[in-house]
């Protein structure tokens, strides 16, 4: 199911501004190709097109709310240097927890993982170079331009520490841990804010801050981000549950054949659905003051709502 | 060999920093546990050493030559966390170098390594989550201070780019794709500037550019840095050759089994122990200049020199 146009708008930006990012590091062929292969593929760019959106949508409370103070206003810049590193964090993401140690997976977005692809030892080393590039990204010009050194740090700031939540989350959830006292529920909901739903909402709030929006205004969007990021991790493992391998492009009933804890699992498929729901109606709460300068990130958030793969 | 005790003065301090970081993180505490024996476990320091004695050596050249031109001067701050980041960096790229799917080690400063004191998975996973804190140590406040953003971001990139070129140094060291016109004593060189020797500079570098040394007064810490890199590689591989476990605490005799080029094989033993000597006697004159204030570095290039494990 394709995105819809006005979400894919920037996508060519983005992917182009990506590969620039790949390009400026002196690398050994193959692990150029590796990280290409990788980061380069097919993907939907859910993260930085949210980085995207957010800096779009906020930039125009950015000009209107705080015009009479422009001397405190945070720094702005292009969000596309963010852009890059939020893809980077993710390409690398998966490319690890696809490793035999780790989810032993083979098939990624409908063609080999990356270890299948090369070695193991390549996915080692190329998913190390992507963490790196990422945050070398935040440094690099963006059309001739360096980043304000204030907004650079805020922007590493939450590039490290969303980064760190989500290896956090990978070792909860292949290896437990867990603090013993959590319900099920509250378990799943850990292991899903820190895996995958800190790096989308630090995708949203590194967007807000790119559009120079000031500390006490980040709040929406990091909590539409939060929404959306605990929504995709649900459709995601109802996909798991529902689909098969050839729809998804990956191995399904992993999460069932694993043993691990899923939405599904401890609230049925039923109360997993209406959970999405809740979650798309909180987001577009969110969204609502923003008018029509919002419509790209309700658009994404209904279109995840929808999505089947 | 104990390090002489004026470089090792300032370890307890850069070590409880380094602890104070990893600290600083929220973790599942077998993550944590996995990243302190990684990097907390007996280690020589040699590169947050650096990155402090270079500081100091470089500070008294900030403070005379800069005096008139205050304005214009970089920001300078405290080493340390500079330092920890050298030491993540450098902890981080052993644990996954010893994963069996690169150098499948088992022995690592005369313990297990960690993916055998724990699991695959975990030394994956930790060697992500060190990389990761580097970046973010310098992000860090040191005694309560912040670093100043221009300062860190000189650093990060630094680190970034030195981090790159370990990676791509240990691409070619594992799986070759070297420039086929390279003879192979050029081979070894680029495969050791790269894998090792960037790091070290890097790590001198920064130092200096924490003592607010301006753009224009790096070289000798750079070239010093490149000096002393190389005669650190060339000595491990001496050793590789001359010693035996049990001594150097590490599996030796690998680089020949595994058919590597090292600086002994393309040279000879005698022949990389006269370069040894003519790297240690060119750090020796980068730090003439400098009189007494540079005394432990070349007291560190000394001990390098005369090492035995």
């Amino acid at each position: 199911m394709a995105l819809p146009p006005t979400v894919e708008a920037p996508l060519h930006d983005i992917e182009r501004h990506l590969a620039a990012v790949i390009a400026s590091f002196a690398l050994p062929d193959a692990l150029r190709a590796a990280i290409e292969y990788a980061a380069l593929g097919p993907g939907k760019r859910i993260r930085p097109l949210l980085t995207w959106h957010c800096a779009k949508t906020a930039s125009a409370l950015a000009s209107n709310s705080d015009e009479r103070a422009t001397e405190t206003r945070p720094a702005a810049h292009s969000p596309l240097a963010a852009c890059a590193a939020v893809e980077l964090i993710h390409a690398f993401s998966l490319v690890h927890d696809d490793l035999p140690a780790l989810d032993n997976d083979d098939l990624r977005r409908g063609r080999p993982t990356l270890h299948r692809h090369t070695t193991e030892a390549m996915a080692v080393l190329a998913g190390d170079a992507m963490l790196t590039a990422a945050f070398a990204a935040m440094l690099l010009p963006v059309d001739g331009e360096a980043m304000p050194p204030s907004l650079a740090i805020s922007l590493l700031a939450e590039l490290s520490s969303s980064t760190m939540d989500m290896i956090a989350g990978q070792v909860h959830d292949t290896m437990g841990g867990l603090p013993p006292h959590l319900s099920p529920i509250e378990q799943v909901a850990l292991i899903h804010r820190r895996k995958t739903g800190a790096l989308i909402a630090a995708a949203c709030r590194m967007g807000a801050r790119c559009a120079g929006v000031s500390e006490g205004s980040l709040e929406p969007f990091a909590r539409y981000g939060e929404a959306i990021g605990l929504m995709f991790q649900i459709v995601d493992d109802l996909l798991d549950v529902e689909q098969n391998a050839s729809h998804t492009g990956k191995r399904t009933r992993k999460d069932h054949a694993a043993g691990k804890q899923t939405y599904p699992a401890v609230l049925g498929v039923e109360g997993a659905r209406d959970e999405v729901r809740r979650l798309g109606m909180q987001a577009a709460s969110l969204l609502a003051p923003f008018g029509e300068g919002a419509r790209p990130l309700l658009e994404l958030s209904e279109w995840l709502m929808r999505r089947t793969r």
